[in-house]
């Protein structure tokens, strides 16, 4: 095991109607500015939970944050939280509204040029607003870490920045909230979780048995409960499996004292910044081809996987390896995210085109290892074409 | 799942020449009082480890806490806080010391009579010196909660408290500190994070699948790392692994959403008190007893436990109970804790002396459905004599 440092102060609020519990969690006096989505929330009653939690409160509001949210919609919000001296920031929706919400969380505080620079790693935030979430969608894990990723639209680039000071406060998680997802929407979160525990998993192995057991238990969760919750939407009990899955994914826990990957992520995030695909849809078609062309140097811990999460005990180790990437595409597939190219309409003529845009921006090297060059991501997108 | 709130603060600093981080982490001009033990720390190293990072610091030692940690001593160190007007303690040593410093926190604050109505549940601390530790024994989990257990040496009361006030700022946890520990305390330190693992796990199913393969991954690791870190005290991955095991046995993790059942602890408690039983001694004696005479209410969880933890897949369902129970039996009899009364010199009379005694307190119902009654607690004595 290496040497680790952690600490996650977020208050974890779970279960039904937890969202009454927020205004004793807001600083009392606090102008509180609460940011929001596309509006579902004004549909499945979550807006009008939030606006009972804050009755006397003083709040304003600001909606329209997009998936992969945009740099330039964040700005604006920046702009009317320091307008309106806003002292706390209420997230209320998925993943991208709370990342949105952590760069306006920051971007509001910013004394030294342009926010972006944040997000591209060139300056570091000095101060944010304090921020809460409710949290709508499993999937990100955003609720209970430190981490965002912001889009800009002008330029195409989707960037990830990480600070401290933007773990959220509190983070209410009410699965009832998620309910009225479309199913695809949950698809999505099912494999975001699970590939988010991947990247802290499949690398080399360290000698972390614990957190290797951990992480075996989130997989386990998502193949068990997954289908389970598209099946009925409505099954409080496999969505709450879910929900918890998805934030224990990407809380920090998993990853103390071992290497971790991240190629996935990196490599997919230019086929959404380029072509629009989920965020989750992306993961699906990188990882398994991944994993494939990195079997070598994953080789140990993918016979584990192999083993220990698909039960897969017989033939070569290079058969074993194989039936068990294979098994986690058809998981994939199984719970309604396509992993190739093509199903997205997209040709092979994108895997130049990613390789090129990782080249000119000076990626040489991602992974555990740095070494999944622009010439083995431009293989791995061959091979899911 | 069961409605929850989780947060756990505890900055934790894990590995080799980690304690030379602890200045740093120390509020700048706190005047400091170090809490120890009975001076091994001055044997192994550790003690001039501290002493190096605290150079040019302001602060005062106070040595000499027991392992079950005494009111009475800890009164005499919270006196001397208040005296020399110290601001910060900080713990160096095992989960003994650790517990004595975190009641010192609560009394030397305490303005409303005498601190022990804390321990008892008569008052609530109010506030507390803030806390760190650097932890040289990995078994109670103190490191990373808000538990402490203090006994009263003149009436010997061996009793728990709780307080979100009385978890540490920060833990140092460096494997390496622990290689001097005798064999016996390794052995008690399995054993310890084995049961407080199956004091939020063995209970009944509340649909938990991620807790209960987080507890069981904790489980595996133990048996699987035990006998590794017994064999070779210096095997220092084998020892972080057992560290870490212990950490997040009783951290709250596996606790959230799920009943707890604690009742091998309480009546492990007066064995200790009484008897002088090592802790977890009293736990290897208590726990494989109470297993199998509530195993009507628990079988749910005993035939999972059987299974994913011990492999037991043949055989009928009251076989394979018997053989899980007799599994963990044996197991902590393998790493040095017997688990037999008799093996400590201790006769069937202590069944009803310590029957009569939670009686006396009116503790009628332990157990995470409360029905665990005196009656019950003289059988599962009798049945561990």
């Amino acid at each position: 095991m290496q040497n680790f440092t952690y600490q996650n102060p977020v208050k974890i609020l779970f279960g039904k109607g937890q969202i009454a519990s927020i205004a004793s969690e807001i600083p009392a006096g606090a102008k509180i500015l609460v940011t929001y989505g596309g509006g579902s929330i004004k549909k499945n009653g979550v807006y009008d939970q939030v606006k009972a939690a804050l009755e006397g409160r003083q709040w304003i509001e600001f909606g329209g944050i997009e998936p992969n949210p945009h740099y330039e919609t964040c700005m604006k919000a920046a702009e009317l939280a320091r307008k309106e001296a806003v002292d706390f920031l209420l997230a209320v929706g998925g993943g991208s509204v709370l990342d949105g919400t952590k760069f306006i969380a920051v971007a509001a505080c910013f004394k030294k040029g342009d926010p972006w620079n944040v997000v591209t790693g060139a300056a570091h935030a000095e101060a944010a607003l304090p921020l809460g979430c409710v949290l709508t969608l499993p999937a990100t894990g955003s609720e209970m870490n430190t981490n965002a990723v912001i889009t800009r639209e002008s330029t195409k680039e989707k960037l990830p920045f990480s600070s401290p000071l933007i773990y959220p406060q509190f983070s209410v998680l009410d699965p009832e909230t998620t309910f009225s997802l479309p199913p695809r929407q949950i698809s999505n979160g099912i494999v975001d979780a699970f590939v988010h525990t991947m990247e802290q998993y499949m690398t080399y192995p360290v000698n972390s048995p614990l957190q290797d057991r951990m992480a075996e238990a989130i997989f386990s969760t998502l193949i068990e409960e997954g289908p389970k919750t598209l099946a009925d939407p409505t099954d409080y009990e496999a969505r709450a499996n879910l929900v918890w899955s998805a934030t224990l994914a990407l809380n920090g826990l998993i990853a103390v004292g071992v290497p971790q990957d991240w190629a996935t992520h990196m490599i997919g995030h230019e086929l959404t910044a380029l072509h629009g695909l989920d965020h989750a849809q992306s993961l699906a078609v990188v990882a398994p081809s991944l994993l494939k062309v990195k079997s070598d140097v994953k080789r140990e811990k993918l016979l584990q996987f192999a083993e220990r999460v698909w039960e897969i005990r017989e033939g070569t180790p290079e058969e074993r390896i194989e039936q068990g990437i294979e098994k986690m595409r058809a998981f994939f597939e199984s719970v309604g995210a396509p992993t190739h190219l093509a199903a997205y309409g997209l040709g092979a003529e994108v895997a130049s085109e990613v390789a090129n845009r990782l080249q000119k921006r000076g990626w040489l090297g991602l992974g555990e290892r740095q070494d999944v060059t622009p010439v083995q991501v431009k293989h791995i997108l061959l091979l899911a074409a």
